[in-house]
Parts: structure tokens; C-alpha cells; sequence
């Protein structure tokens, strides 16, 4: 824990502490390189088996986008989540890197549709990615 | 404007209206390739001369690594906005891309501090650091 100055507590949160907070699931921010550069855009997740996993419609250009970014970064992305009061300047913060890959027909998709994974624009036709983490980090802002 | 089905509106969002819904700041976040790769995490940002402004610790491990990636990665980096209701599945999202630097002292600084960009979290000594946007785009997602 570090102390910023006599009223701000940042506090670094471990692992555990992470998941707990982002296994309800939400709204987060996926991360990759685009073809246009680097590309942030938010999107409906749910934890499914330890991985982050939510849907994108297929035709759209963010879609068809991220399907590029993943195939050519070695499927390396970013994921993050919060939850800030921005008048209290109070709230936590949760980084998941890792690498994502199109969830395909069968067993694994059949998993992620039962865990209720809603599609985010809402469409009938839409990919489902998973990003499996393999770096969490956290952190925590409070006023003293 | 896209029609996802019938009930999801998705419409992109031209860079004047995208500037118009972030020009009153609030929380942001930073997107850059940082020592441990991509990095994302929020700030408390404001909108001065067209850039986005944020203050972060000097001394924090954040605040290292956004610098060494600004440093690494030619200053490009991506800032993130958004606005969403959970539960009624709407809202917008802007995605500024641009060369962030760290703002000197002079009267560059002093613009910055004089539009009361405050530290997040609160650090007597921190940095100032600015994103140059070269490209906006947002866009809105409305239930019909």
C-alpha cells in the first residue's frame, strides 16, 4: 500500500482481490492494436472459467476489426474494468492482459452461451471472444 | 447509421459530436505499450485547447511506465470515454487517438493547471501529460 499524501490511499490489488471484483461481470474496455492504431472500445463481459469472454457483431467494422487486431498480435490484448465515483474520486480499477481468440462452434460456445453471454450490440449474427488472462493487476483509489 | 436488428440503434458519431460529449471531462482512460505490454488505466482527464490533460504521480509505477511507453512507442497512444446505463444497454463511446508528452514546466503548464486539471490520484509532485488527438471516432448505441 501506498500512501500518495495524507488523504489518498492507492492500494495495489492482488490477484484474488481482482477477480473477485470482476466476476460479476459489466461492462469493460478491450485494448488491441487495430488497423487504425491502437483501439479501445467498451463492451458487455462475463468471467466464464477464468477468461474473460463477450460478443461482437460479426459484420461491424469494431468487429471485423478486432478479428484482424487478434490474428495479427499474436492475440495479444488488454482488458479493463472499473468502477469510479468520479465526485467522491474514490473507485478501483482491474487489468487483465492475455491473449484472445474467436470462440468457434461446439462444446466451448455451447459453455459461454450458458453462462449468458449477451451479445452487445444485440445481433443475431456475432462472434464470441475469449480472453484468457494471463496477467491481472489492480488497483485501489480511497480517500483517507 | 446501422441497424443491428430492430431494436439496437449503433450510430457512429462524427468528431464534433464526439468532442462535444467528452468536453467536460471527467474519468478517461489511457491506453498505451507499456514495460509489461498493451496498459490501460483510468484517469481523471480534461479537455484544454483540443487535447486531452491528465496529472498523474510522479514517483508512481504507473506513471514510470506511461512515460517509458510514450517514450518507446513514438508518444501514440489511445484515450477511451464512455458513458454507458448497464441496464438499459445504451450509451456512446469516444476513442481519441493521438502522441501523448509530458507537459514541461513554462506556460504550457500553466494553461494546464489554470483549467484546474487535478491530480488523480492527489500527488503534490506529478506529471502533466497531454494526448494530441489525430483521429475521433465515437459512436452511440440506443434501443429503439
Amino acid at each position: 500500500m501506498l500512501t500518495a499524501n495524507s488523504e489518498t490511499i492507492i492500494a495495489e490489488l492482488d490477484e484474488a482481490e481482482c477477480l473477485r471484483l470482476i466476476t460479476p461481470g459489466g461492462i469493460g474496455r478491450i485494448a488491441y492494436a487495430g488497423l487504425s492504431g491502437l483501439t479501445v472500445f467498451p463492451v458487455s463481459y462475463r468471467l466464464v472459467d477464468g477468461a474473460i469472454v463477450f460478443r461482437i457483431a460479426q459484420h461491424s467494422s469494431t468487429g471485423e476489426d478486432l478479428r484482424a487486431g487478434i490474428a495479427r498480435a499474436d492475440c495479444t490484448v488488454a482488458f479493463e474494468i472499473d468502477d469510479f465515483d468520479d465526485a467522491a474520486r474514490e473507485g478501483w480499477s482491474v487489468l487483465v492482459q492475455g491473449s484472445a481468440h474467436c470462440v468457434g462452434s461446439g462444446s466451448e460456445q455451447a459453455a459461454v452461451l450458458a453462462a449468458g453471454v449477451k451479445p452487445w450490440p444485440d445481433s443475431a449474427n456475432d462472434h464470441v471472444i475469449s480472453v484468457t488472462p494471463t496477467r491481472i493487476t489492480g488497483r485501489q483509489i480511497e480517500q483517507g
